[in-house]
């Protein structure tokens, strides 16, 4: 057994995450407060206005954390009892990171119909809920329907929590290398959960010409594609690539200004990088092997380098973006988390680095940096809708 | 407002549980072990092998606590947003007496099939269900097909945790009365969850003779009863009263040894306890206004005397008999929750107080009695099945 997994296995042993009380309850007089028969007039008072749940009970800083357990990591789907242990360490970085109180709960079905309802049945307990790791294209309709029939947020981190870090990066990428938003052309590879929000995120920033890439090439109107895939050409979020003479990721990486990978390992080449415009820049995102590996990017002419992984320079990590845009939202009167929040904390954690500390090495901050999440935080309460 | 109400709400502000971190986090080689890469890990064991998820997850010590808020303490059905509170509470108690991270799931719906679905979908993440305060009947099916249908424990608390804690303080009240279990003759009013419960455990002890009472009178094989109540005729659990003049509860308290009240305030009178056989045992168990008020019942012949309050002498509370329970299955292979085990933890809490201590106002421990929750505990593990 290597060193890590030991490692790993030992800190796992009885599970990550505990219940604490809150209250004192030592006495009889406090037990008669927090239970029978104190406990009756919180209960009373919300009967008579729902909304006192965000004053009386622990719902106003508590969120779930939902999976299925389809899409869980690079690992794939791996069902709802192994996608546990992702799941409570999402509870731990919430509670380290923002101090919101979340709760894993993995879901004993892979049916759409079913993870709505069951969603819905469990909503009341939560002040909002995390969707992690459904597998696309399921997990867009889940998010959208239940945000539709919720008054809490729903949001699933790997849609947009993803693209808001993107989109923090690449505000900084672009500004280093000197080029505005609107002139960028993108290459995508990957167009699921991530990429389809990423490429969404890139339009609401202005980004004008993204093409995609993905299992079955690239994505033109020409072919037969996936519905999910078709609104996104249909909406103008991606462009079609209709003139191309082999179907191949080099076809719209050639000329591009960007390349952002949220697919696999290894797809991107030296020579691919070489072909791109001046002062490419490459996020490759795939966990744990990027679509570019360092070593080999080091030796291309890339500008900025941007990876998931935590021993490469400019780690783009969801840590960034969930725990403020949470802190944020059940700080608000607000029910949804909106694209303009979204798009306010990418600009807000992209300007936690000023014009004088911005290095190619150094384009986004650490998962460390204390000041992001209360900066994302403030970027989603300050935003109307 | 009076005092205990503000004091209540006070000390509710902000809900009563949190998450707490069972491990160490704050290096980024604790944070790659405790999420990616290291998480990785324990997701592929368990994903080859299930049974880990008891090794690698809180999933071991983890329940829910789920309601549809229909039946809360004595306010009936207020709802899945008033219950919160009570849940909370409820967890709390695990907690404390048992050490049990327990979670309250607060469902929106009433409706016996969605509730039964909802449970076995969130099943995955938990290793026992703590059904609380739903509506008899629909409590007593949810509990049973949840049983046979998923492979961790589930419990209604006010069905046989209730009958846990009286079936001990009858052991005790009929050994200071000295009367043999088989010889006495019981009169219940009320014969909903707890009731319909109470009944099949005096039933598991040997007790013969039980009569039955509730918002349609007196139980009888005459009347054109709910099939719950059939059932309960019909498997000889309560015996049927046939030869009645009134339809009264005076009819089968008349002559009785024992009366147990799970019903509402004031149904008994002290003229009615006079009518008794001699030394006769009451337990006015309604909350928080007992069916005979002690100042009634210290006028009257009455023997024994218990509540469920913590201001009056033997109080029957079922925070005896649940974190004990729990503690116990949960350490062992077993995933249910059988009759002998909870018979088990009526005797192993009748026990706890020697022959030379009992006494009329203590046959009964005390709910911060720190023998109880082991000494339960200990029982359920022994049990076989």
């Amino acid at each position: 057994m290597d060193n890590l997994k030991k490692q790993a296995l030992e800190f796992h042993r009885g599970g990550k995450i505990a219940i604490a009380s809150k209250v004192k309850m030592d006495t009889r007089a406090e037990l008669s407060l927090a239970y029978t028969p104190g406990v009756a007039y919180p209960c009373l008072e919300i009967n008579k206005n729902k909304e006192d749940a965000y004053l009386y009970t622990s719902k106003a800083n508590t969120i779930a954390v939902i999976t299925d357990g389809t899409a869980v990591l690079g690992l794939g789907d791996i069902g709802p009892e192994a996608a546990m242990p992702v799941m409570e360490g999402k509870c731990l970085l919430f509670k380290k990171f923002a101090g919101i109180d979340a709760i894993p709960i993995c879901l004993n079905t892979k049916d759409t119909e079913e993870i709505i309802k069951t969603v819905a049945m469990i909503a009341p307990s939560f002040g909002g809920i995390n969707l992690e790791d459904i597998s696309f294209p399921r997990c867009v309709e889940i998010e959208k329907r239940l945000n539709d029939m919720l008054d809490i947020p729903v949001f699933h981190d790997d849609q947009r929590g993803t693209a808001v870090v993107v989109g923090a990066a690449l505000i900084n990428a672009a500004r280093m290398a000197k080029k505005p938003l609107d002139t960028l052309k993108v290459a995508m590879s990957g167009m699921g959960a991530a990429g389809s929000n990423i490429a969404q995120m890139l339009r609401k920033m202005g980004v004008k010409t993204i093409y995609g890439y993905n299992i079955d090439g690239i994505i033109t109107k020409k072919k037969n594609n996936h519905p999910a895939l078709n609104r996104l050409l249909e909406t103008g979020i991606i462009n079609s690539c209709d003139d191309y003479e082999t179907d191949a990721l080099a076809t719209i990486v050639s000329g591009a200004d960007v390349f952002i990978g949220v697919s696999v390992a290894n797809v991107l080449t030296k020579e691919m990088v070489n072909k791109m415009a001046d002062r490419p820049i490459i996020f490759a995102l795939a966990n744990p092997n990027p679509e570019i590996d360092y070593p080999e990017v080091q030796v291309s002419k890339a500008f900025i380098y941007a990876t998931g992984r935590s021993d490469y320079p400019n780690q783009i990590n969801n840590v960034l973006a969930f725990p403020g845009i949470f802190k944020g939202v059940l700080a608000t009167p607000h029910r949804k988390i909106s694209w303009n929040m979204c798009v306010a904390a990418s600009r807000a954690i992209a300007e936690l680095i000023t014009e004088k500390e911005l290095k190619t090495d150094y384009i986004i901050p650490s998962v460390f940096d204390e000041r992001v999440v209360e900066t994302v935080s403030k970027a989603v309460r300050e935003t109307e809708d």
